[in-house]
Parts: C-alpha cells; structure tokens; sequence
C-alpha cells in the first residue's frame, strides 16, 4: 500500500467499519461485553507461540538498526507478559459495566423527564508507540466501555501489535461478534496517522499514548478531540513544618521505587528555613539509593559538589535516577515553580501546618496533589477506579487516570406525553 | 497593529496576564465573584449610551457594506437589549457556584484519603460571530464558573464588542478586582485567531460559537481542546403507532416556534405504515403556518405539487421556515437516517409503542433524544440547569446544554499521613 489515495481510502473505510460496528456495540450488554474479553483472553494464551514469532521478527529488526537496550525491553514479549495480558482482560471483564449510569434525573414542571444517562463514546482511536500490551490493555478497556477501537501502534512493534489484534479480532468472529471494533492500521505508513486524524465525522476521540514528539504531533495535525497522556514532571515540596521523617521516606519512594514512570518524582522543592538541616539527611539517603542530583545555586551551597540544575532541568521528565533541587522561600514560592514548570500532574507537599498544606492544595493546578503521601498513587488502581487507559494531563473531559467512566460520555432522554415549548 | 510578528506577541501577553488572572479568579468566594457580576451589570446599565453610540458606528459600517438585513438586526442594540444583558449577569450572579463540588469521595485500605472536587477550568477564549450580547453573556457564565475568559468577536459588530468589554473591564478595576480576566482582543487582524489557538501552554479550552465555516476553521487550526457548538439538524420521526394529533402539536411547535435557533426542527420522518394518512394533515397545518416543504419522492406521491428535497437537504439546517420530508420503513430506517444526516444534536420519535421508543432512544447518537416531546427543549433553561453557553454536538467533556458545570473540570486532593506505595 503506497499511494497517498490508497492509504487515505483504506484509513476511511476502516474507520467506517468501527463506526457501524460501534452501534452494535453500544447495545451489547454487560455480560455479552464481558463475553467477548473472555474469550479474546482465552485465545490469546492460546495463540502465545504465534504472538512470540511475531514479537521475535520486530526485536530481531530492532536489533538490526540497533535500537537502544531500553526500547528493545519495552518491545520484548514472553510467556509472563503474555500472560499478564490475558489476565487484564479478565480484571477488565470482571469491573463493573460504566454504560447506563443514571447521572442525574429530573421531572420539570410541565411533566417531562429528564434522564442523564453514561453512553459510549464512539470510536476511539489510540496512536501509541513501543510496548505491544498497549494493543489489548486499550481495546480491552474500549470494549468494555461499548467503543470500538482504531489501534495504531509504533512501527518497531508493528508484527506483534498485529498479531495480538488478529488474534483479538479472530477471538470476536469466532463467537460471532463484531470484530470490526477493533481495528488494526495494517500499515506502517507514516501518511496514515496524518489521515485517520482527519475523519472526525467517523472518529469521536483520539488518545496518544507515546512521547512528546507524538502528542505534540497528533494534536497538531488532528481535528478530532484529543486527550493528551503527557509526561509527569512531578514535584514534592518540603514545607518548613514538615515532619522530615515523613518528607524523606515519601521522596524515597516518589523518585526510586520505579523511575521509568510518569507519577515518579523528577524535582525536590525545599523551603529555605529547613534546607540546611534537611537537604544533607536527603543528599545521604538518595546517594545510597544511587540518584544523581542536579541543584539550583543555594542547593549547591549546601550540597557541595553537586551538578548545577539548568533552566531545562526544571522542565524535564527524567525517567531516570536523577532529582533536581531547588531551595524556594516558602509555599508560595513552591506553587509558583510547580505552575510554571510542572505538567499538572501529581505533585505533593509535605507538612504539618494545616494553612500552608491549603493553600498548595487549592493552588497547584494540577491533576493529583498530595498532602503528606507519595505522587506515585495517581493510578486507577491505586485510586480504587480500576485500570485505566491511562493519566490526563488534560483539563477536558478527563484528568488523572483516565478509566472506564471517562471512556464514556452521556446523553439526555427526555420523555413526555406531547409537551411543546411555550 | 499590522506585523504578524505584533500580532503574536499581542495575543501571547493577553493569554499570559488572563492566566496570571484565573489564578486569582479560580481562589474567589461564591460572593466575590457573584459581586464582580453585580457590579459589572450596574456598569452596563449606566454606560448604555456609550454602548449605543459604539453600536451605532457598527450598525452604518454594516449598512454600507450592503450586510443582509437579517445579520444587521442580530448586530443592533437597543435599550431592550441592553438591560437583557445586564439583567442576564444578575441572573447568572443567582445561580449556584459550580466550583468546590465534592464529586466523589474515598477512603483507600492504606488510610489515605481521595477527594474529586470541582475546580475551574482556567482560561477559556471564546471565538463569535455577529450578536455582541455574546460578549457580556459568555463572559458572566466563564468568571462565574470561575474562568478568565478571552474574547474574540466577529468584526462587523468589533465596537459594541469592544465598548462592552471595556465596560465590564472597567467594573472590575474599579472594585479593585482583576480586570485581566476579561481580555478582549482588539484587533480585527484576521491572524490574531490562529495566533491564539496556537497558545496550548496558556489557553484551556476554546468555544467557538457560529457558522459552519467558523467552527471548521477553528477545529482545523486550534491545538487548545475545542467544544464545538455546531449545527442543529432536528428530526421528528412519527412512527407508526404514534398518536397523530401529539404529532401534529410536536411538529407545529419544534418547525414553527422559533424556526431561527438549533434545537428547532428541520426534518420530519414519517413511517410508512400512516404516510398516507397523516402527511395530508401535517401538510395542510404546516402550509397554514407558511412553511414550504421538500420531500422525498414517496412524500411527493401523497403531497403532489411540493418541491423536491435533494441529497445536500437532508444535510441542512434551514434556520427558516423550510421543511424536509421523509417517508420510512419503520423506526430503524429513521434511526439510519438520523444517525447519517443528523448533526447529534436533538431527535424525536412521537409513538406510543414503547419498544420503538426504547429502540429511538437507545440507538438515536444525539446529545438529547426526545419520546413524545418537542425538539425545542433542548435548553439550559428548559432543563433546569440555569444558563449555557451554548449547546455543545461534541461528546468530549460537555454533550448538550454547556453551562456551569461544564465550565469546570475537577481535580484530585489527596491526603496523607506519609503513605508510601508498595
């Protein structure tokens, strides 16, 4: 498939597929949805060996154009992983069903009812990149939700990602269901993306998952609504009423406990009253635990020998073991920084004073934020909400993790006996 | 003001001062900002005369550039108009706050306590055409919600855009409060618009309120999130167990009530089954109400002598006195044809069958399905929900009458004692 006609025609006639099935979808009920996810888990443990093949075809190319170490384990597939995606599934199958929630309900003067009822969105597609459990997690979650699914994955991951949907896809025909609400861009055209992002008359919503050059160019380029999955610059502050106990163990686990994730810490904020006696116990501890640290000039003074933070430092998502630090003078200080460099995702303070744990509270604008806990619980499942698609650092329809309920919209039933407007 | 290179760091300061300003908004009490409304409604009043001239040199611009009569009276101002304006942010000041909204509420096994709270958005730009009442009305609801609001208004009515804009920006300072969450963009630089919506890092959301070329134009251009107040292409199906005289009534009033606003109808499906007997009679009310019809050609086998509806009238939204008819077989014909033609706005079915009603209201993807009511419901105000800004067709964040509550997103607050997670 190679001319731009091709392509554009091909991305259209998928996405009107998924529409028509997504009708048929959206009347499904909970256990014939709970069906479907069951038995695509089922044949995925089945078909492992032929998922493995594929998963080995895309790691030997990525070792061939000598991708890096850590994208190379994001891509690798075995029996372990596998198996953790068939059992998601299942945990998918086994939430609660988010469709026809009553939301609100009201009988106005002249007799009608007003209903306000969860409904699914549509057809939602997902742009993602890498990591090939991506490709069952999402349309797990969509069906669930009653939406079919428009999967675009990384090119480096393309074989597996289509074997997993071919699988998916053959798991629904074979018990005589739509399979066409999972749909698969079986192509690795860059042109396609550009395409798919134009049919906002088919599509209702489009979720990138992947880095920022991705999401900068979807929402560039799209003209269907999107939610962006941005990265987690994510602070703690260590107000000077904190209990430094606290503060150390919540640092410990916000910055090391797993690096590589977007809720995991990437700057240490310090109110300058306690910075002398607090950031030498905290340099000790992160020392051991191996994290390199970045200061701003009065972190330096304190923490003699320590690489200086740059303007970008305070803009970075490390994904690593590195912290950048910074000596503020007071809370506001600390909600000023985190405004202005943060991605409004999680961010924490840590103290005892009621006043000033208020006032981070009510004026860091961001998703999640933490009084005395770790950034790390911005998660469906640490939140009690079930797995998500993922965490919005959107203020639009979703923000934070992003599960079952944000998959869905909602629409008003009105019922009357002929009442006409005045 | 003619340099691109101007232009953009026109609009980029004004988005940057209304987003130092939100954040004092966001931090007002209920009565604060219910007084700035207040104060801003008594400034309207008292600066009518200035107002009036602003409008006035509008008003001839408009006149000698031959505009049609219609859009010359959308623009026009008069004493009337001006107190609905005034006493419309009176009204808005009445309604209860969204912000603070305990939305959900939990307590995790670790102790750790989860709060979903109501907040505002942040910036909003609202891009308009025509009627500059929009201006003050859009403006109350977003500061009410607790919103800065960035104003860009069509350029024939750019005056009493601006002369109202001053006014309440006028009321704010003179309370000492922050006027720069009113920003008015003077400039009638075509550029400045897609300046604005390329500032993703200052702007939150962007509402564009008019024609179908606006809407398209901001959707393509913007890479802020963009609720769309699109066209209302209405139906009402009369199904073969319909009571034919609630037909009659519902369709009178959805097509001739007020024929120029969304939720007005502009198609009328009627089910074969009772096609010949009932098309004569709504015919013969709707010619007494001066409405032309254009129907399908089994609708012009029975209504011999109408006009003929082509493929593009299906489509339409006349905003006249202009009827579409269609004969169909049975309810899932019509739910097809609404689903295809309609624009997801508002859909009736008048039956008294209660598994076709069930079967229109479940499978009909509009914001507000209607069993046996009128189209012309589809109102903040009908719904009891107070003021909108508009009736969003998107089904991200808001689906039907936007007011308040859909001026606000929410966040979580989260607190602890020192968890840490595992």
């Amino acid at each position: 498939m190679r001319s731009s006609e091709k392509i554009k025609e091909y991305v259209k006639q998928l996405a009107g597929q998924a529409k028509d099935s997504s009708r048929k979808l959206a009347l499904m009920s909970a256990d014939q949805k709970n069906g479907l996810l069951k038995k695509i888990a089922v044949s995925i443990r089945k078909n492992k060996g032929i998922i493995l093949e594929a998963n080995t075809k895309d790691v030997k190319a990525a070792e061939k154009d000598s991708l890096s170490k850590a994208l190379i384990d994001r891509l690798l597939l075995d029996e372990r992983r596998i198996e953790q995606m068939a059992a998601g599934l299942e945990e998918v199958a086994a939430l609660d069903d988010p469709v026809g929630r009553m939301l609100d309900k009201r009988t106005r003067p002249n007799g009608m009812q007003i209903f306000k009822i969860s409904v699914p969105i549509g057809v939602i597609a997902i742009i993602y990149e890498s990591r090939p459990n991506v490709t069952s997690d999402s349309a797990g979650l969509c069906i669930k939700a009653g939406n079919a699914v428009i999967l675009r994955g990384g090119k480096e991951a393309f074989y597996s990602n289509k074997s997993i949907a071919d699988c998916m896809r053959n798991a629904i025909a074979g018990c005589g269901g739509p399979e066409n609400i999972i749909q698969f861009v079986e192509t690795k055209e860059r042109s396609a993306v550009a395409e798919i992002l134009k049919l906002d008359s088919l599509i209702d919503l489009v979720i990138p998952r992947g880095g920022e050059s991705l999401i900068k160019a979807v929402t560039e380029m799209s003209t269907i609504p999107v939610i962006k999955h941005y990265k987690g610059v994510c602070h703690i502050f260590v107000d000077k009423d904190a209990d430094l106990d606290k503060a150390l163990k919540i640092i410990k686990n916000a910055k090391c406990q797993r690096p590589g994730v977007c809720n995991a810490a990437e700057t240490l904020l310090v109110d300058k009253a306690v910075s002398e006696k607090f950031l030498p116990q905290a340099a000790d501890m992160l020392k051991g635990e191996k994290v390199e640290l970045r200061g701003c000039p009065e972190t330096m003074k304190i923490l003699r020998g320590i690489k200086a933070a740059t303007e970008d430092d305070w803009y970075e998502e490390y994904l690593d073991l590195i912290l950048s630090i910074k000596v503020v003078d007071g809370v506001e200080e600390a909600i000023k920084h985190i405004n202005k460099y943060g991605s409004m995702h999680s961010d924490a303070i840590v103290t005892e004073n009621q006043a000033s744990a208020l006032k981070f509270l009510n004026m860091v604008d961001s998703a999640a934020v933490y009084l005395n806990a770790s950034t790390r619980f911005t998660d469906g499942g640490q939140f009690g909400m079930g797995a998500e698609i993922g965490i919005s650092t959107d203020k639009i329809h979703a923000r934070g993790p992003m599960g079952l309920e944000e998959l869905n919209t909602y629409k008003y039933v009105i019922k009357g006996d002929g009442q006409i407007r005045d």
